[in-house]
């Protein structure tokens, strides 16, 4: 069996080669687009941060002939398969029988799992149907992967040389079913690595090339055993540095990724993969502070990502969604000579309706979104801004402010980036506040 | 060539065999887990509209060994294989190189192509560098598919009796060159149907089941030659009646489809693909009222429902976000002697969240979401209302109610399904106001 790790397995190390892995996703919903492929998604996400780089995706029907050529085939190629879907209890769930045929492994009858399975229906005071009886069955020489949110428990076998993991559909069975059992099993045997495999620094502000260039003295000083890998999302960059060699221990990978911390001050967001939305959550939680938000364009999408945040109520004071000037004078006492004025899409009403937001909701912080995000909204404009011109605005205890932002691309796009700049723009605040300084910016002047 | 219509090419027919469509995503980024395999989802939809089930999907590394294993492979194997991704500037952007060797066709510069690149560089104001040229570069006998949203053009080619499909990575762009380009070549080939291959009926309110209980005598009558399928998201059933022996020509579907929705009553959503929030939207729109939204555990995702239907300003009055009792008090003048004694998560918040909405805002339906959709906010309940528990309240001109919900899963779907429930309830009043009707339902009475 190849390995992810060094001989003394502790530390990220080169492997005799690259563990291949494939994943089978089988479903006619996938292929008729009618759900989201999010196990390759997640299971990409699970593997690349333990140094692995899924080979291989294939999506395929529910058919047997379909489903036993391409196991076959990417049996005979990967060190390591996993499959999803196709466990249930239904006759289009075929995946168990045909693999087991093709392995030439018996399919054997578990009785704690047809306890396990009548425990759960009784639980939810159903009536278990006996094909539910299909799920009890499992691989002669394997493993089973329990199943703490539904029937169909998952299957392990190792065989050839090769590893086969088999994971039921339901994202919400099969992620914490991957997690907790399928990653710690695979690290056990040297096919992943026992840590992440890199250490992540999430930025933002920074386009990937200015990013490299400010850290390229870091990078120089520690040589070319590092391996630097930067990742652009809408709203930040995330720089991964990693040993790949095993050259540099993961106390170097720390001091490293320390020294690019200092060098990058407030444009370092955190490490790892929180949102921006967490960060600024976290720093409100810490300062005691309270936020609001009040948008028009984004309809609502900034309030989702604070209100994703566990426990929002702690930090979030609440949020509007207004369209029309009507809305902004009701709710939040933006006046209506100002509207008409400057129009609804300015500085000026970004900053009305910060403040107005703040000051009804009780709030420390708040940020207002407005702007054209489509081409409907943008013919109607009264100074003429184009499709894709945004105002956002942030009061704070320091005072009240606006930018405008001018993003092309389609509106999806527009709105998504006129969110992360606004939430960027609390972090920075909220940095600021944390060590008691004044707030450099002031783009139009405090209002009020 | 195989062909999905029939020799007159005028009715949805029985193929010589079934078109086999093979899809290749290139990327590191879709392997990672980074980005989300959305051509997958579109394509393969826009496929299967069409009368074809894609066969496979396959997402593979930017290496070229691996490109060109997987195109030769799937080039044996399929009728037509489009590819997506890797026809960009950069060093990375391999595909078509390497698809050019396995076809033994020669690249070769259009002079056009360079010029439109030139010319959209200049139209953004930006210098271009010249590994931008590399897009230029086209099958020496195949046909260029003009990109109006980025620079790299789409590549056709016809060869061994099978269709190539080269497409840009970038959604914006690959979308409208699909449905624009794509498709009408596809189907003038015989390759897709010229009209949807089915006819779909959206319902809400019935199970998967129940529904084809309801529906069972319209599909008898019909007999043999109707092909029945059902697909269940979040909040809709979707039914598809289609006859992919050609033994029923349109017309008949349409009357049979005809028929099911005289059955179905206001369980009938639309035909085709609208979202339940378009279609209330729709009847806003044409009563000429305002809808005011107010939600708690839901964040923002009801909001965003309507803000994302297009001129939404002319039927959205506005929405409130709000966790705290503060919010709804400041925002909506909820008594605060109510929620003390109610508790926010109940009938009676529901019910006055809404007519504060509707009140406030001066619209003339409101929708109110508040719940329990996890466990942290569960924990603390007055009442012991357990994880899942939502109340949803509708506000119409005919008075207001609210409703008891409860739903098993994980956060997410508890999320979906309360707003699913809250705009079918909102749909089925509109409907009822359009007939000139009373409201039946009187679940805990009018408020005041």
């Amino acid at each position: 069996m190849v390995s992810a790790h060094n001989s003394d397995g502790s530390a990220p190390g080169r492997p005799a080669r690259p563990v291949r892995y494939e994943l089978l996703t089988l479903g006619d919903e996938l292929l008729l687009g009618l759900t989201a492929n999010g196990h390759l998604t997640f299971i990409g996400a699970q593997l690349g941060r333990r140094g692995a780089l899924l080979q291989r995706n294939v999506t395929i029907t529910d058919e047997a002939d379909a489903i036993e050529a391409q196991f076959r085939e990417s049996w005979a190629r990967a060190d390591v398969v996993i499959t999803t879907g196709g466990l249930g209890p239904t006759c289009d769930d075929r995946t168990r029988d045909v693999v087991a045929a093709v392995l030439g492994q018996k399919l054997v009858f578990e009785e704690s799992i047809k306890r396990a399975i009548e425990e759960r229906f009784a639980r939810f005071g159903r009536k278990m149907t006996d094909n539910n009886l299909k799920q009890a069955y499992i691989f002669e020489r394997g493993e089973v992967l329990p199943n703490a949110n539904g029937t169909a428990p998952g299957l392990w076998a190792e065989q050839d040389g090769k590893v086969l993991v088999m994971l039921p559909g339901p994202p919400n069975e099969l992620q914490p079913m991957f997690i907790d059992q399928v990653v710690p099993r695979l690290a056990a045997r040297g096919l992943l690595l026992d840590r992440e495999s890199y250490v992540q620094l999430r930025t933002a502000g920074l386009g990937e090339s200015a990013l490299e260039t400010k850290l390229q003295p870091v990078f120089d000083r520690a040589g070319p055993a590092l391996s630097v890998a930067f990742c652009a999302h809408q709203g930040a960059v995330d720089c991964r540095v990693s040993s790949p060699s095993g050259t540099l221990a993961p106390s170097d990978l720390d001091r490293i990724a320390g020294e690019c911390v200092a060098l990058l001050g407030d444009d370092f967001v955190c490490h790892g993969h929180d949102s921006l939305a967490r960060v600024c959550a976290e720093l409100l939680r810490a300062q005691e502070k309270k936020l609001a938000v009040v948008e028009t364009a984004t309809g609502g999408m900034l309030a989702q990502a604070f209100t994703e945040v566990c426990g929002a109520c702690k930090f979030f004071a609440g949020g509007v969604v207004c369209c029309s000037n009507d809305a902004k004078m009701q709710l939040l006492d933006v006046p209506e000579c100002l509207l008409l004025q400057h129009g609804a899409v300015s500085d000026e009403a970004a900053v009305a309706m910060a403040t107005g937001a703040a000051e009804t909701l009780g709030a420390d912080y708040a940020l207002a979104v407005t702007g054209f995000a489509g081409a409907a909204e943008a013919a109607g404009s009264p100074n003429g801004n184009p499709v894709g011109t945004m105002f956002i605005a942030l009061f704070s205890p320091a005072g009240v402010w606006s930018k405008k932002l001018s993003y092309p691309g389609p509106r999806p796009t527009v709105k998504v980036r006129a969110v992360n700049a606004a939430l960027d723009w609390l972090r920075r605040e909220l940095l600021r506040a944390q060590r008691g300084q004044a707030t450099p910016v002031r783009r139009i002047g405090v209002m009020q």
